[in-house]
């Protein structure tokens, strides 16, 4: 006889593992209704307390990719690689990630989230282009990754919906913080995606949600074995989030900068970032073997102008328009400006990235719930970085408001993200480690 | 600012102590619907998985003991004391108890339960008393304390809510067995009918809910030590419960049986067991300073027919037939007999008090779930005890079943609860500790 409900409660308290048979079962539970929310709590928490090995963490992945329908891009060629940032603060890579890549030969199928507190989310930067709409159906994306490479929505309903339903649960029950239950989450919706390989950007640091880097270490690993026991190719990059990634902070903002990277321009820390994530999953794709082999194919893509059009392509098939991409400068800005100066000099020790992140959402540049609605033209610029060497007035951060916004509600506060020292400061390594399979 | 509760639910999930204003803001919170059951119940797993020390512990019982309302029992005179068991098989002590000590001064104020699973409930044995009834009003039952020294209600609504809404919480998640949450439940019930003292019979065996003397053990001495820190006076005495507790199983064969002992007859371990409890109650009410004194007041109240004649008052007065307190023999019983014997000579082993109480269940005489009615007059009878000699052919038990049933859906289950040994076998010792503040 299969054992209840309760018993395989009872089984996960008492520190036992569970079968894939029974983990599929609880999951179908959740999403029928034969498992009530307030089980799969209790559950929830003697994971966080107990554990999940990988065999579970894969059973559970698994349950919850197939609680929703999984794309099949099969008539697609190629090997289709994705990346998963785990969130930052500036972090816009993505929109210049998946164009670059695709104008290398390997399909980007990109399914992206919204932002919540501090950190971005990709949809809203990308919908700050006038006109974009990620909201297309399941088929038009498909057909996309097929006609021009790459394609970026968001998630539908029928994507691994017992993952929004467990979320909810563990966002307001305190087992949010759990390796196996964050492992299974992100990879059961990439791999609702379709794709063969997953490269993710695992941030560590005061303004990712992995603080520490053993933390952080944990999770990449586990997310790289997790995701190859599930037959996937995956890596993990794990970067440093203590200031924010490249200068721009706000959705219009983080769009343009991202176009730029695309121009051959940008801040060298934001190109960086991404030409490494690029290389590993041309790696992982087959098409490079080494990241010399890589670049040859980066540089091609973005001299010959091909990373640029293929995101103009995007642009245009998904409703957007398409000077923002040869014409990066013309995207909204809110017209109230202020600036936030060194008040003596020194070296930056931090500009943080959570604060600054904060005081974006408090701008109206993110959200705090969310039910709330963005304004894609207010947002920062963060000309300086840990370890820079300023002078007494020297900018430190440039702030875009609407008319009706004072600039007073939000400069202190600015302010105190930068922290100066009297010492030099090292600069911040970005990658810490890459974890792969 | 006060902690959220996700953050009172992180800080129990990291082994954090919770203090009594937290406590208390959470079962208000359930109550009122601000913590919803799916936060109550990741907060109870973390409470199994990590625990809540004894100051824990007062608050949760005193914020669920406040969640309804308490008896004021201050009118009656004297040290009010109740008996509280934590269930086993033909336990009907309850129901000797109460009008026993009660005919010795001391006033017994008492709100039982229903049996559930294969432990009995002292409500459905009253209640095999035709005409009696266990929904007086609160006003009636403290009236009736005073008047007769006793009076035997069900849980009424405004008891504890929060307990019944937390006990049907755990029921479901596998959080049962936790000792700060047993002690609360009980606590929070027992003090709610406004006594000072309190005597804890914590069952220990196959029959009991502790299964082990150590388990049995660490929950009567947490009921001690969190009963006194709320002020009461509380002892607890271990008892064994292998075996079913004197001879009678089902209810109006239970409620005839303790009758009995009221006439100053009964089976000797179900004679014994009442009277350890209620040589404590006396203690506790400070009637009697030692078991001789206890045992004087206990005697007479037996030889001169008070203890009987306050249970006859009690049940006339609670609308029961008192013709069954003067002739028990008349007590409804079901009219198709079987017999299980013993199949070889040798010693009782085991008469599986578990295997005979859900043999009972299956029988009629109890539920498996809550909303089940019972038949008073289906049941058994089990004549050999743990050590007894039998020879083949000798009786072990009576089965009483209705017309329609057969008796060979129960007579081989019956069979098999009592095993047989061919060496001699000690008889139990039923009293195993007496656990004191």
């Amino acid at each position: 006889m299969q054992p209840s409900f309760v018993e395989l409660i009872a089984s996960k308290r008492d520190g036992l593992t569970l079968d894939a048979e029974s983990i599929q079962r609880l999951v179908t539970g959740l999403t029928s209704g034969a498992l009530a929310d307030y089980q799969m709590t209790a559950l929830l928490m003697a994971i966080y307390l107990r554990g999940m090995n990988d065999v579970e963490t894969v059973a559970l992945t698994e349950a919850m990719l197939h609680s929703g329908s999984v794309l099949n891009l099969d008539h697609v060629a190629g090997v289709k690689v994705d990346k998963h940032s785990t969130g930052g603060v500036g972090d816009k890579v993505s929109l210049c990630l998946a164009p670059w890549v695709a104008a290398c030969g390997v399909p980007v199928p990109m399914v992206s989230g919204r932002g919540l507190g501090h950190t971005g989310g990709t949809l809203d930067k990308l919908e700050s282009i006038p006109g974009f709409r990620t909201d297309l159906t399941t088929a038009d994306f498909i057909r996309l990754v097929g006609e021009l490479g790459t394609c970026m929505i968001g998630q539908t309903a029928d994507i691994a919906p017992a993952d929004k339903r467990i979320y909810a649960l563990r966002d307001v029950t305190a087992t949010v913080e759990c390796i196996p239950l964050i492992v299974a989450s992100i990879l059961s919706k990439k791999l609702a995606e379709g794709i063969d390989a997953l490269v993710l950007d695992v941030k560590v640091g005061r303004g990712a949600f992995m603080k520490t880097e053993t933390a952080a270490r944990a999770l990449a690993e586990a997310l790289v074995r997790v995701g190859s026991r599930a037959g996937k190719r995956v890596s993990a990059i794990l970067t440093r989030m203590d200031a924010p990634l490249g200068v721009a902070i706000g959705n219009a903002n983080e769009a343009r900068e991202a176009i730029e990277v695309l121009h051959g321009r940008g801040p060298a820390d934001l190109v960086h970032c991404t030409r490494i994530l690029a290389r590993e999953m041309l790696r992982l794709a087959g098409v490079a073997s080494s990241d010399a082999s890589a670049d040859v194919l980066l540089d091609a893509a973005l001299t010959s102008g091909k990373a640029l059009s293929t995101f103009e392509g995007l642009v245009t098939a998904q409703g957007g328009d398409p000077t923002m991409v040869r014409h990066p400068e013309r995207m909204p800005i809110a017209p109230v400006r202020a600036r936030i100066v060194a008040e003596r000099d020194g070296y930056i020790l931090h500009a943080d990235a959570l604060e600054l992140g904060l005081t974006a959402v408090a701008m109206g540049a993110g959200r705090a719930r969310a039910d709330q609605a963005v304004d894609p033209a207010v947002g920062l610029a963060v000309h300086t970085k840990p370890g820079d060497r300023v002078e007494k007035g020297q900018i430190l951060c440039e702030v875009h408001l609407r008319d009706h916004q004072a600039p007073a509600d939000f400069v202190p506060r600015l302010q105190a993200a930068f922290t100066l020292s009297d010492q030099p400061v090292a600069a911040h390594e970005l990658v810490l480690a890459t974890i792969r399979s």
